[in-house]
């Protein structure tokens, strides 16, 4: 079985490796690609603003998210369809792409209507029938890898997508489940070095989630980007101690425009510029 | 909001941790409840011959597979429909209770017309909306843990759905991950005895996929019932070598009726018997 | 290379993995072995009223730590030198086998002038120069499995130690890490299957440390001897809550007389006694 | 007794964390601080060879193995005292700096007296005695993080060293042990950001131990800078095919000059050189 994978793997040809967004932005190309915005949808005003900051700091998609998946069913649930409305709109003021996640097929046709990229969350990177589903689509698919999927797993399951014709798929790299529990995940930034060299697939990191901790998100998006990875996706927050939902890994708007700026320079040693 | 939901958890009664599966038949008390059968639905003819060997060693579940979830799309996918039907009717030819997995919400009617018990698998443990779900139905459910999750985790991911209204929920110990590859997983036998401490779920453990080892499914077995479970869910094939998923775990039938022995003394020792 | 070790491996006689302790006391055959005492010698009296119990519950080994690894340098470090002579002198008053733990080469001709049964732990289980020095001596070694080694390195451990002559080694699975911090470590019962069918060596289970957790401690020993092992290594406090170390694992002897009555349950369903 | 460690830890003054190699030549300041050699000194030649490419890269450590820690007896177990003679002899050819390991207490004298940076080997990291010993020493240490080792445990690991009097400690990240085999382990760029804000050591990355995959040492040391490591260890050969031991992992003489231009180019980004 192991083989006749394999040969399938190997037949695709290797040199489409990037996914077009718009017709003037691509993502897996020389270009770095950010993605930014608040953990969750909390209301019209927040989403609004944090889409200025993003807007200003050169960033081109905002992420959000409107159905939350919690582990207590008594934890913010997120604003639902509300939710996808208001991050459409606040992204529409600035003319930026939106990224957000569907939780389950009975919500996909409500998200896909709304994000310019569909985000498949962790916990769902083996939930089957929501990537045949998003396989349908064609719209671009940004696949997370489960936090205890090996590198192996997520390509299979990047290619359940793939087998039913969506071939636009954006992989990224979340921090996967150690013994250590000093930071919420273990940023794995050599999955990144992997995938780069699979050569199939786009990826981005994802600093924020991987930490768990604001102070680390920096060092964090640094080494994601020096590994290869081909953008970003991070979380703001105005005020992180009042957030909704993780509060302890947003960034502060000045400390978010630092992030753009060290990216910037450890991309342009690496001779890739932000996009 | 830990020590809300801790407030929560506790307010329950502990003293209800049975689950009624048919009027004589209950899991969380003394009696010890087995299920067995094939890991897939492969045909009418396989199943009919695994549920005769299941009723002659006086066990009263079977399980099978009908919507299998695979890492690799390339892998058998189960009989779907055309598998339920064949699950049901096997099982009725002798007065078997059938337990069966749904993958997603869009299965769940077809499944809950069929099953006794319905299954959540253990990749969908933190699949929200499926939880939310069969909280909707007044059938038993079947939660196997997470291979990536904690004790804790799991506990909430049942909250989420009792918290919806069904609270005939068993657990499912079936191993999680680790980084020795010499068992398939590594079987938590201590979180069967942290589940019974907490008192408000029956539990069962799957040495099967615990181990994916047949030769190890028997001790396995015997380490569960030992560490307090109320009972085991096994993976039986007659021709395990050619088996169409997960031969390297099915017990022949012989060997499934030196485990129903086996655990039947262990269990004697504990001053439990065989339902 | 492996297979070079495979054979090396293969040539050894599978008929001899016993290891016998004194004329009467062997350990991996028909008679479950039990060790108890103990985490830290605090004191004469302390060691001498453990002792005593162990011996009136029928067990014959004494276990207790002199030298202390511990993680940090500013915990008790045990009593040393002095500690290993409290401990022969409190076994001698009732004739008990002493097992306690070397902790590096320097101290080895120490414990071996005192102990009958020599611990290398489980930080050490690839110190090699203590393996070495361990196989060149003629009594048996007690050799714990590294929190963090596969099965198959813990064997070669193993084979370091015969490798210079000495074949009475005696196993001990005392759990490893993993992601959930809901018990200490994981009891990993299937270890001890795979080293049974192995067939090289005896193996014990180590409850205590598995578990780090009293309340957890009868279940855990149970799944121990369910799932194969020969015998068992436990903790015992008169008043856990003012041990020097490991409080929180440690039995109350009333609880330590229960463990050792359900073992012999266990054991008796298995066709095995206690020593 | 946390509390108590914690105090401690404070009040160290924070503004040492540089180690002094030579008069000219410190770790943990703007310059970064390259190491590199075989993995095991195999031969005069082999080492001498390689020695010429370490200086003519312009790096100033040489690093070679002569006491070889090895999973099986039956490994190559490194040259030992000769391998000693022959790392200091070409290290001399050349003016290099030589790091090597102590595998126990018994070889700390021969190797301190041909060292110039004492390595503690990622098994030994909690081989308390020998981490004492060290801590006699006024030579500096590199302790290597035990690859199960939380970052808590690490830096009480080198508290155990400092307690004894040497505060001369660089702490080098080699990887973690995960669930996925696709890499040796996982290199937790992320515990060299936390060792870096904790402000009392240097700490160097290790990406050949850390990938065990040549293809990826690349990426991982450009990570590893990116992440505010102070410096590299890195293993070369000249036939990698040939090696004794980890040859999958080293890196040919001109992938290893690649390594030095890129890693330049990724510090320069930061505002630090090339020592």
């Amino acid at each position: 079985m192991d083989e006749m994978v394999d040969a399938i793997l190997m037949s695709r040809t290797q040199s489409t490796a990037t996914v077009q967004l718009t017709e003037t932005l691509a993502i897996g190309g020389e270009e770095l690609v950010l993605m930014a915005g608040p953990c969750s949808v909390e209301s019209y005003e927040q989403t609004l603003s944090i889409a200025a900051i993003v807007h200003q700091a050169g960033v081109k998609v905002l992420r959000g998210g409107a159905f939350k998946p919690r582990t207590s069913p008594y934890a913010f649930q997120g604003l639902g369809a509300e939710g996808l409305e208001i991050l459409r709109a606040a992204a529409d003021e600035f003319g930026l792409l939106v990224v957000t996640e569907a939780l389950g097929v009975e919500q996909l046709a409500d998200v896909a209507r709304v994000a310019d990229i569909i985000q498949i969350g962790s916990r769902n990177m083996q939930h089957f029938p929501l990537l045949w589903a998003v396989g349908e689509l064609q719209k671009p698919v940004l696949l997370k890898r489960g936090f205890m999927a090996t590198v192996e797993e997520w390509l299979l399951a990047a290619e359940h997508i793939r087998s039913r014709g969506n071939e636009r798929i954006i992989l990224c790299e979340r921090g996967i489940r150690s013994f250590d529990s000093s930071t919420r995940n273990v940023l794995d930034v050599m999955a990144i070095a992997q995938v780069k060299q699979d050569g199939k697939y786009p990826i981005i990191g994802d600093p924020s989630h991987a930490t768990g901790r604001n102070d680390l998100v920096l060092p964090a998006a640094r080494a994601v980007i020096a590994a290869g990875a081909d953008g970003l996706i991070v979380e703001i927050h105005e005020q992180p101690e009042e957030a909704l939902s993780d509060g302890d890994q947003a960034l502060r708007p000045e400390e978010f425009v630092q992030l753009v700026n060290q990216v910037g320079d450890i991309g342009a040693a690496l001779g890739r510029r932000l996009a």
